[in-house]
């Protein structure tokens, strides 16, 4: 192992025609990001390629000049078209052989689905000279590992839930090997109700500062609809040290952003709101209108939610307003079916339908019609109610188009939610 | 224009640190590919690479030597980072220098928000020497368009909503005149309720014809929970002729997969949903159990849907079902909450409720936990209530996680939909 310097940067290229179309993105690069920077090897460029023997080999060779660890994934199938292996052992000048065992392995996985191996599939026990065999556990495709003239190349092939077991493994024994003891450290704090500006107004104090202490510590602030993260990031050799710094920068920022920080370890917002009930005792009820149930959907993607998420009526049309949720006609008539009132109104009727403890309602107006110069698209009231406390209602004004509209809205209904059962937990 | 040959090949090269991580995606390569393709031109591979002056210029050295159009995202911001203008015009040995009209529509963008520029801007007001500029009508950025020995390349910002237009614009003017007569032509056909396996093989006897015609139809084949897609393309330079070929090939494959594809035009499920219900002048109303509002959030995602869209009761425990729905219990007690009795007295009880004419029930084990050995994780039962016809009830066993079954549920449950109100019409 003594050609292997000290791994610090990788290159991904992911091959595949099929990935440069209009509908299709190489999403397993996300995972192996994540996991190299787990081990402090930083990300220069990631690349796709087609189904081209010319066009991958020019990728692999730059990929070379700049970086000390190259990723592929895909293109280890066993048709025609399925380039990546050849290509490898062809830049490197590594002639390629039959592994025995791996036809042995191929043909045994066949064989337990009751087939016979196809002959195309003898090519994917193709193997570079000198390169190690990694296990797929979840396909007929291995993983070749090269380590080549400085560098190390891996060979993943395409399908994630085949690569992200073997990255776990790579990350866990090869790569652990060649990286040293510098290691990178990450803390996240994801916060709502406030604009990506704003927070980062209140941040940038504090980013600068880390910025010049030694070693300093990164800061990313990243923004979707209704929600802004702030990734810190430190690279250090002592695992103590860089998690008290870590810890104390986390501090510092939620001291600076308050209580719009919702979460400091990675839990999303539908799972932080599901604790604070649990904890209660809580169950919760909705009633949606312009959101058409993707703040119960969001609540009830947790695992486990069934302890807590009680029922919800979506009342999209006002008859469902006046028939189920018991709203008074007249309320509707008088304020218009998106205002506090009748927001109030569902919440009280979702409530007393179920019995849940905490009612939350949404009613707005998502577009692409019916806004007024009063209430525009974008214009949302949410109500909850919650024990022993006054009754929630707030108006809201979001922008964007319908799909950011009611994303919005039902992150809003969660955050408010959270904000009452914290603020009665104390 | 002498010097720019026809385009058929080109590479997207995204600049941004941000887009090496584990969190964001590169997705203005998808309009820019879905864009070019619409006018015949290849995209041969498309990178990703952080704010390093290094890293880009040697990126963009090898696209130029493999392709007609480079096609840069971000880096054209106002600060240091931001380093796309000043390496594209180093590699290519132009000089920048000021443009004064820039300068001035980008003190005006300030102006009208009431702000005066920041120092910083003029940076984005840089032009390497023969360089047209291209506006940005949602931005301060301008696109630059260099022509230079035999190759296009352009410079886009980095937001999608400043990138959209601008290929649109290019894609309209510049890029057209320089692609000749041939076009790409495009059909689709969406398929649910059938493995892709399945579809691929009904298909496979076309697919060959049609590769050896002239000009060949080239097929590709996506798979995502609960939907398959077929693309078809062709490149001709007889609009006509291609438009008839495509037409015929999609009435073939139409009929080679059956009753399963759901939409030949690009229309998604929840809209033929929709079209079909507003053609029967009826309402929907839903009970929806283990995807907890997800049917109902996917129907009312489609703008106008307030027409048909009644109102759904999210029954997410068993006091739920027999409380607002009226369920039995002693059917719950008997068959389990999971079970074909139990899907239609929702249904039933849904129908009471709302007094919608079309009515659908979904109750399953979405997992991970809930699973027993007769009724496995996966299990949903489905029942649909449509005026003049038997009740439709049935057990579906889906595959994959939490999400994935959900999914693939409420895709099944708008599927039936769409079939019963199809059988109906006839």
């Amino acid at each position: 192992m003594a050609s292997v310097p000290l791994l610090r940067t990788a290159e991904i290229i992911a091959v595949g025609s099929e990935l440069l179309g209009s509908t299709r993105l190489d999403t397993n690069s996300l995972y192996i990001a994540e996991r190299l920077a787990g081990l402090g090897i930083e990300l220069h460029a990631k690349a796709v390629v087609g189904d081209d023997r010319a066009d991958i080999a020019a990728m692999f060779r730059e990929a070379l000049v700049r970086t000390d660890l190259v990723i592929f994934t895909g293109g280890l199938g066993p048709t025609d078209d399925d380039l990546t292996r050849e290509v490898v052992a062809d830049v490197l000048g590594l002639p390629l052989s039959i592994d025995d065992s791996i036809v042995k392995s191929i043909e045994q996985r066949f064989a337990r689905r009751g087939m016979k191996m196809p002959p195309v599939n003898v090519r994917q026990a193709q193997v570079p000279h000198g390169a190690e065999v990694l296990a797929n556990p979840n396909g007929t495709a291995p993983g070749l590992l090269i380590r080549h003239d400085g560098h190390l190349i891996v060979l993943l092939p395409g399908p994630p839930r085949e690569v992200n077991p073997m990255i776990d493994a790579l990350c866990a024994g090869p790569l652990l090997e060649c990286i040293g003891t510098e290691r990178l450290y990450r803390a996240r704090l994801f916060v709502a109700g406030r604009s990506e500006s704003s927070v980062e107004e209140a941040a940038q104090p504090l980013y600068s500062k880390w910025r010049d202490e030694t070693p300093p510590i990164a800061t990313t602030i990243l923004a979707s609809p209704g929600q802004v993260e702030l990734h810190l990031t430190i690279r250090d050799p002592d695992r103590e040290h860089a998690q008290v710094r870590l810890l104390h920068a986390q501090e510092d920022l939620h001291r600076a952003v308050g209580e719009d920080v919702f979460s400091t370890d990675g839990r999303l917002l539908e799972e932080i709101v599901g604790e604070h009930l649990v904890a209660r005792g809580y169950r919760i009820a909705a009633a949606e209108s312009c959101t058409g149930g993707l703040l119960m959907a969001r609540l009830t993607d947790v695992p486990g939610s069934s302890r807590y998420v009680h029922a919800a009526v979506v009342s999209y049309d006002n008859e469902a307003k006046v028939d189920i949720l018991k709203v008074p006609r007249a309320l509707i008539e008088q304020h218009g079916a998106v205002s506090e009132p009748v927001a109030v109104a569902m919440a009280e009727g979702v409530r007393a339908l179920t019995g849940a403890e905490v009612a939350v309602a949404i009613t707005g107006i998502a577009g692409p019609g019916g806004g007024t110069p009063t209430k525009p698209v974008g214009t949302v009231v949410i109500a909850i109610l919650i024990p022993e406390q006054p009754a929630f209602v707030r108006t809201f004004s979001f922008v964007g188009g319908r799909s950011m509209v009611r994303t919005q809205a039902a992150q809003a209904a969660m955050d408010r939610v959270r904000r009452l059962l914290q603020s009665s937990a104390r």
